[in-house]
């Protein structure tokens, strides 16, 4: 059994996106055994997640763990640390743990990044972001290496933060905006913890492609219903979703009727569903597949130096 | 965060049977949180389980992953291996991650004792084994470190392992019988794979306490129905023996009734609920609880030598 810490020396983002856009092939095939994924809440704040599954096509089976504390912070520790641990698919041995902590933030960009390419209006983009933080960043990169990227507009509770991430991306012509300015974009990407709606439905026009990153457990949210209303929305994982996607908020005060979900992500990849028309809004609302986690980790083993352990 | 390969040293079993015990009492008291473990079927043979938990008195949280592949031993594997990750309960991350696979065998073994201590008709006991393997090995040691056992009577499918078995347990008057004469005793354990009934009603005796231990997937079985009908079951997990314990194929097939069981391991050991007379035949219908695993790997990295991972 190896160890592999994985602290530099991360995969390209074109290879990442490829990796992560095969496995959703697999799920919209129905080619893949995932049980949603299970949140333990700890006492004084936060969670652990478990998240379970195996590719039989690939051979990829395994878990990964992963907390979530907004404490962290204030500790000098990452908001969200997790460990994938892949297993053998003929033997169900152990063969490998590895930090995902890194892999996490890049999975969740490249389902952007995928979502973008099949569901954006146009190829050549203005890209809309809000919030700006690590996830923020990864977003920008996965979907710099799928899309052209003509403008970056950026949005953040604390504007010190917008230009600095700004700042970090002054080839694609980033800037420091107004909320209702960063939402007049081709694709916008959300991407905070935020339990209200942050994006009013007025301000997003027809044709425009959002990813609804951020909620990814029970009672967050950041779109205004309305706009779920009015759009077409994928998801990653209907039960997942429904559970602590976008859509569940909505979904628990009957603002939103989940039969109304428009299709998966993988559905999308295979070409079963597509946007219906040029005008349409879209949205992907993403919580996090297990199957991206095994993706991005056999992934960065590759070429990624690691521990022998003794096991069993 | 550490690793620790737990190869020797393991504890001793009144430490294990104390501390299983405790871990039991907390979720007798419902002080626990833990989802029911997810089974995912490998495609070929086996399968790997997926258990988080957090017990928020003893502060321990984590995950275990374990397999199930019988083939193999033919590959010169153990047919269970297992991993435990901790994970730190104030900031979410991964602080150790144990192999878990003896570790396994052992706390399974433990629970077998505790249940025979509160549960057995007396402190003297004869002990009956169904099955010759590993797991029968652990239960009889952590049970003479509970009760003391007068006479040990040995069944396997196979005589060359029940006469093995028997000869490492000469203190104990051990020998391998015929099953009939294995299920003339006091606490009566069975730890097969079987998928039918091995033990019928008619050989057990009143007073029996019986530990059914083998059952731990859909499918799985090792007492005649008929016995579970007239007996009093207690379960380790209300949700899990439904589901995967012995009692599962009888309510799959509609000859036992789940409204039935008498209670929990855990209500048995805080003493709201116990067997109803000398007389009674009881069962502990044993499937292996998340919280047993944190509460045994804590125990065994006190004294255990590890290897510093660099993590995040």
């Amino acid at each position: 059994m190896m160890y592999y810490p994985v602290h530099s020396g991360y995969p390209p983002y074109p290879e990442v996106n490829r990796a992560i856009e095969a496995v959703f092939a697999e799920h919209g095939r129905g080619d893949c055994r995932m049980p949603p994924k299970i949140y333990v809440a700890l006492v004084r704040s936060g969670d652990f997640r478990t998240m379970p599954a195996y590719l039989p096509k690939p051979g990829l089976a395994g878990v990964k763990i992963v907390n979530v504390n907004p404490h962290n912070r204030a500790r000098g520790l990452p908001t969200v640390m997790a460990l994938t641990v892949l297993i053998d698919v003929e033997t169900g041995a152990p063969e490998a743990i590895i930090n995902a902590t890194e892999l996490t933030a890049m999975r969740t960009g490249a389902a952007g990044a995928v979502a973008a390419k099949y569901l954006a209006p146009r190829q050549a983009i203005t890209l809309g972001v809000i919030g700006a933080g690590r996830q923020t960043e990864a977003l920008i990169d996965a979907t710099v290496a799928a899309l052209t990227v003509e403008e970056i507009r950026v949005w953040s509770r604390t504007a010190k933060s917008a230009e600095a991430l700004a700042s970090r991306y002054a080839d694609y012509s980033a800037r420091s905006v107004s909320i209702e300015h960063a939402c007049d974009c081709d694709v916008l990407t959300t991407a905070t913890p935020s339990t209200t709606p942050l994006v009013m439905a007025e301000w997003i026009h027809e044709g425009t492609h959002i990813n609804a990153i951020g909620a990814d457990a029970p009672g967050k949210q950041e779109l205004d219903p309305v706009l779920l209303q009015k759009a077409e929305v994928f998801v990653d994982d209907r039960s997942q979703a429904i559970h602590s996607g976008e859509i569940n908020v909505p979904i628990s005060t009957g603002r939103y009727n989940p039969d109304r979900i428009a299709g998966t992500l993988g559905e999308v990849v295979i070409g079963k569903k597509k946007r219906s028309s040029p005008d349409a809004i879209t949205i992907f609302d993403s919580t996090g597949l297990a199957i991206q986690d095994l993706a991005i980790a056999a992934l960065a083993i590759q070429n990624s130096e690691g521990y022998e352990l003794p096991f069993p």
